[in-house]
């Protein structure tokens, strides 16, 4: 298995990305190569410094850089030396199994849809996030922003992308699928709500366990994966970031608040997509990259393209 | 001044209603009627029992309940004798000048929509709720729920509405509204979203200070007033205490945490209705009913309804 890493991306790049590399690697078996895609003589010198076995790894020198506040298919375009472009070239050609950045996310989601391009039958590919729901315990909710306009068959596959997500890279046998919306009943909601509602409580393809309002996200364990439109999923998992940075701000430490911090799971999965793709925090630190490169290892491991490719042919 | 109180709504009625009187009467200035609105043997019971000066208050006698779990509409034309139904009869006739329960909001709404009715030139009245956003600092998040599917005309008079709200009862000076979305940019978000922030961007009804994410939400002090659709406000209210919840379970005792506790404010007002109107928790304590009788009193002392009226006609 061969992963790409983006080293060019993130706000502490490349600094934080080649030192996440290495804690990885001290973690990753042996038949799982890393593949650090960025300037040449910047990830040398730093694996130097560090005193690190180069042969460690495989480098792939990319010499141009999108930067966090280029205008994402513009610079994709413009482009082509830029870390991001190459890394979807390498993925593209199959000379890596998965990509992970924690670089300019426009610029991965346009690589994303214009070079490894959706799975046929996938309306809308989507975004996923984890949130806990339980000491060591996370859900997957999804749609997180790359849809805000969702319509209820969209949200409908949303389901069936967050089973095989959570059964394959999560291990959750029989994963609980529940609908974001304003109350228990089946009525309650808005339309597409109530549309998608209508839909699911049919389904064959997973266990729809019904509505989840907003107080029952975090912390009551009802269901494995929120489905949403991107635009409350974005609205969601910013407001629980913004309660995370308000509990740090306030001094509070404790363990169940600490599972809001992104560090610990990485990135985000693009699902629906032909090949396995990991966006990760424009902030990320070392602990985060590390964890981003362990979870898109989890992602191929888990076959998880081949089972949506499956579930949806 | 009279505010009528429906003594038998709430999960804790009559005794927290009761209580809650008491408690409001010992802060209320002497000119401000309080017009206890139940079965009135079990309020002179608990009066009694409390060794309270009978006469302090105005007793109505209402025979009936509307029980929590009852459908609203229905209940609300079968009960004419519920607490609800009378209180909304005596503040129809002008015997009262507002009217507070904690209890079935479906039947407040239904009564609130059927009897004092919208406000001429109010598309979709709307109810709101307070989110702390600094330390002893609140803006009113609206609409938390009334309307799931909101359009962008709609959404824009809940700017209007807010900004009404925010400087008669809040007493806040040329209160900024801001629009939930889900980026900083005109161009983000939904379609609703985007065409709100165009009508929004030009306005000279109120101050217009953009987009406001979900993580800017609270401890920010982006602004006094969000607006959002009901579904978005009702998740965002939810998640909210359902972080508050999570916190009192953690046992994290938090000057900050604790202003989500509605016990603070007291209730929900409905707003573009034709006389004041608060809905409080179900799970009214003393206190929550204590604040929302003198939340109600504020709304009353501010004109907010004739304030509203001024500005759609």
């Amino acid at each position: 298995m061969k992963i790409g890493l983006d080293i060019m991306g993130g706000d502490f790049a490349p600094e934080a990305t080649v030192l996440g590399a290495i804690e990885s690697r001290k973690v990753l078996p042996a038949d799982v190569e890393l593949v650090l895609i960025g300037d040449q003589d910047k990830i040398v010198e730093i694996l130097n410094r560090e005193k690190c076995d180069i042969s460690q790894f495989q480098i792939v020198h990319a010499s141009d850089v999108i930067e966090m506040g280029e205008h994402p298919a513009k610079a994709f375009k413009a482009k082509p030396n830029s870390s991001v472009a190459v890394g979807f070239g390498l993925l593209h050609k199959g000379l890596i199994d998965g990509f992970a950045s924690a670089g300019n996310t426009g610029a991965m989601l346009v690589g994303a849809m214009y070079t490894v391009k959706a799975i046929s039958g996938i309306i809308r590919p989507c975004i996923g996030s984890y949130v806990p729901t339980d000491i060591n315990k996370y859900a997957l909710l999804l749609d997180v922003g790359l849809n805000p306009d969702s319509r209820p068959d969209v949200l409908y596959q949303y389901g069936i992308l967050g089973k095989i997500y959570a059964e394959s890279v999560m291990g959750i046998t029989n994963p609980r699928i529940g609908l974001v919306n304003i109350g228990s009943e089946k009525e309650k909601g808005n339309m597409v709500a109530q549309s998608t509602h209508e839909l699911m409580e049919d389904s064959k393809d997973f266990n729809f366990v019904g509505n989840v309002e907003g107080n029952e996200l975090f912390g009551d364990d009802k269901a494995d994966v929120f489905v949403c439109d991107g635009f409350v999923g974005n609205v969601i998992l910013k407001e629980a970031e913004g309660f995370y940075k308000l509990a740090q701000r306030r001094k509070i430490d404790d363990e169940f608040f600490e599972m809001f911090n992104f560090e610990h799971y990485g990135g985000t999965p693009v699902l629906g997509i032909n090949k396995p793709v990991i966006i990760g925090h424009g902030i990320s630190n070392v602990p985060a990259i590390k964890n981003m490169i362990l979870q898109t290892q989890k992602v191929i491991e888990g076959n998880l393209v081949d089972k949506i490719k499956e579930a949806f042919n």
